[in-house]
């Protein structure tokens, strides 16, 4: 049962009010309590959006990337809400990158929406925020959902799975971090990317890229398209737009965007029983009963292991 | 109960049998079943080792240093054993960075042990198999254990749970991608490197990171030192095992490393708790209740949350 306030936002949500959307994006950053029993309401109006990842090394320029494609987007009428996820450091909890500024003309324009989400600590956290915050921004109507993150470690996947297409952006100078990154990036990218085209490199990292992909090629499979772009005065982003749309009919003939769906559903559907049983057994009485044990552990009176086991068998017990 | 094999195994371990630790190891990286009962065997033989974990950029020269510290460590009839954990794509499940080239004299001296393990999949994962081979190495009787890491995303946070010490290693010439990591990083080490400091830069960097700590700076809190490196000639790797052995008697008075332990032993239950529930719930039967209830979901006669609230509740129930 959802509180009468929560009702009432709700209400006012499906109403398509946005003060009301970027409330409830809140309460689920916040990761506040009845997130499940909102998003119950919310997920069988889900599933119209096309859902895309953009990501690449920090510094690649994907913030003016997406606003130029935003502005494409918007000229045939599409909306777009854009989901912009900052590592955080999960010691300060500050965002690593900060707030970056972004076009005028898309924030004050009613068919865009932009929020920044910061990730906080536990990387599962990061992928469970944003397959919920996609939900509302599909069942809210956009019709484009772009998520948009710095290449770090876990969060590319998290990305590759809530997205239906995922675009990598490089730079042509990319260095020895992206270098190490690429075997990853690589196996992500339904769309390369090559921003800031008109600096030195961008046609030896396009060959690199084509080399790497041609050991990958499989008969009916997508070939990855490689895009140059100089997304600061907009060059190239028409043939991004174009690729993503290919892409997406590309999916949609060969059920790959169905199977995407159903893996990321089950996915999600795993995520909610780990939060609901760790959330059910992890109640006040338990906290304090592992802070004694831990105790007796770091005393060697027990292991780890086998307090883990007996907290697990008392608990049962007691339900 | 450990099957006959399993228990010979722990006794050739117990024995100080290098190549039945090496299989220990091994059967931990592979996530077997009866890890759990094998390690509470180990437990009551850890906590004697000084844990460091060395963490920084790619191409920062970690591997070197942590050679060349070895054979310090070495000099002083100190035993070490290395975990070198290499981030994995974890698309193709192989190693990013691929294998290094250890110093011969290190990998024939039998006070030297050294492990290279990928991260896979799950950064729990990644957490969970590197503080178990942590308190394996202790319980055999090394009296220093090093993680080596490449300090991207969350692999570095892990580190900081698993060691008594960090070490952040920097370059001179740290780009723009470690710039925006740096604030992560100043707040994770308890010791700086700057490693090549025979390159442009050494002194603007370490002022730079002086700056940074002076804003942290607590009185009767440690400040962390920097110390400045050419790891391939061994420059100025006898104060870095100076430092880390001022730190560790730091760490003894003011009990700070019995409050790093608790806290560590505290996310190791919980750790374990989370795969024991998991573990229990996700049995084929489970699985294959979720392929149908993707399906039903897919067609929006169900949403995720009231699927996963159902079959929770079936299990319990069905117990």
């Amino acid at each position: 049962m959802l509180d009468r306030n929560m009702e009432k936002l709700l209400k006012q949500y499906f109403d398509g009010d946005r003060r009301a959307l970027a409330r409830i994006i809140s309460i689920i950053e916040n990761g506040e309590n009845n997130v499940a029993r909102l998003m119950d309401k919310v997920y069988y109006r889900t599933g119209n959006a096309y859902r895309i990842g953009i990501t690449g090394p920090p510094g690649a320029g994907k913030s003016t990337l997406v606003d130029q494609l935003t502005k494409i987007f918007r000229q045939e009428k599409k909306s777009v809400g854009i989901i912009a996820v900052d590592p955080t450091s999960p010691f300060t909890g500050g965002a690593l990158l900060g707030d970056r500024i972004r076009m005028n003309d898309l924030t004050t324009d009613p068919g865009v929406f932009i929020r920044s989400m910061a990730t906080r600590g536990s990387l599962g956290g990061l992928a469970h925020g944003i397959q919920e915050i996609a939900d509302l921004l599909d069942a809210f109507g956009f019709e484009i959902v772009i998520f948009e993150t710095v290449g770090v470690g876990q969060s590319e996947l998290d990305i590759v799975e809530a997205a239906d297409a995922t675009v990598v952006v490089l730079v042509p100078e990319s260095g020895d971090s992206i270098q190490a990154m690429k075997a990853g990036l690589m196996e992500i990218a339904d769309i390369f990317v090559i921003n800031k085209s008109d600096r030195d490199g961008a046609d030896r990292t396009m060959m690199e890229i084509e080399y790497v992909l041609e050991f990958k090629e499989k008969p009916g499979a997508w070939k990855p398209p490689i895009i140059q772009t100089v997304a600061n005065i907009g060059a190239g982003i028409n043939f991004l737009n174009k690729s993503l749309s290919e892409f997406y009919d590309f999916q949609n003939k060969n059920h790959s965007r169905l199977k995407k769906q159903k893996k990321r559903i089950n996915k999600y559907v795993r995520q909610l029983v780990k939060d609901k049983l760790l959330n059910d057994f992890w109640q006040p009485e338990q906290e304090e009963k592992l802070v004694e044990k831990v105790e007796l552990i770091l005393q060697k009176k027990h292991s780890p292991y086998a307090v883990s086991e007996k907290i697990i068998k008392d608990f049962r017990e007691s339900q």
